[in-house]
């Protein structure tokens, strides 16, 4: 294996495996059980999860893999914070959107040469790029781990 | 730059935007703002920072970069929960150990090529190594990563 296809599939073994902490924290609760705020006044956990799962449902036209399977998430989970929106998606829907999204994502990750990871992702000008050639779709991945891991520490502070 | 370096420097800049944000987090409160709860009954913020200075202080032999600077952080913020050692270190003391160990890592972040990074970790045996190439010091860095990521989000749930 190369030294760049090394690095590449450390980093895909933190986001699975953050991914898969993720799996463990909201997939198994019921809705009910998802009413649960992190904090007092916080967000509840499927306004985390739903978050989670539109951030995840960006990546794929940032990195270049295709459009948005769930814009509809956005709404909810996304531009207004929780408990503003009314009529938000189920925890079947916010679960069925997870996965499409993740399975779409992995299939996209699999598809990439080492090299494809520096290139730019779609956020990013040609010429910003040229300047700036950090900005390329590895730098969304590792931000996107480190984002599932943030709010897994928030979720993790509810009570069993 | 090499694509190997370019990968790296994704990863460095992704490890220095999230101890920025622990900075700009803890390094601005004083000794009783850093008594309050990430929620109730949960970890008070000056044992997050405690416990991420001594996570911290755990990569230096971890990636060969020399012997621990402050062992002394353990009982009270690593190997005990919260609350439950006395005479904790103070905030002043805290902070202190932070900027060190976090000086001497981006040291030694800095002297490493980018084909070191993919040497093992000393917490893995030669043997188990050649089988799990991807323990590896990429994979500290990475992992720890996400672990500050995960307390700035409980720390994010304080009120200001």
């Amino acid at each position: 294996m190369t030294n760049e296809k090394l690095l590449v599939s450390v980093a895909l073994n933190a986001w699975n495996t953050n991914i898969a902490r993720a799996e463990k924290t909201f997939s198994g609760l019921t809705q009910e059980q998802l009413q649960k705020e992190v904090a007092p006044g916080k967000n509840r956990l499927i306004y985390v999860w739903g978050h989670l799962a539109a951030v995840h449902d960006g990546m794929l036209p940032l990195l270049d893999f295709g459009p948005r399977l769930h814009p509809e998430l956005d709404a909810s989970f996304l531009t207004n914070p929780d408990k503003t929106t009314p009529n938000l998606p189920t925890a079947e829907e916010v679960r069925k959107a997870w996965n499409n999204v993740n399975r779409k994502l992995s299939q996209g990750f699999a598809n990439l040469q080492p090299e494809q990871w520096l290139h730019k992702h779609t956020a990013v000008s040609d010429e910003d790029f040229a300047k700036e050639p950090w900005r390329n779709r590895f730098a969304i991945l590792l931000s996107r781990t480190t984002h599932v891991a943030y709010h897994l520490g928030q979720a993790a502070l509810v009570p069993k």
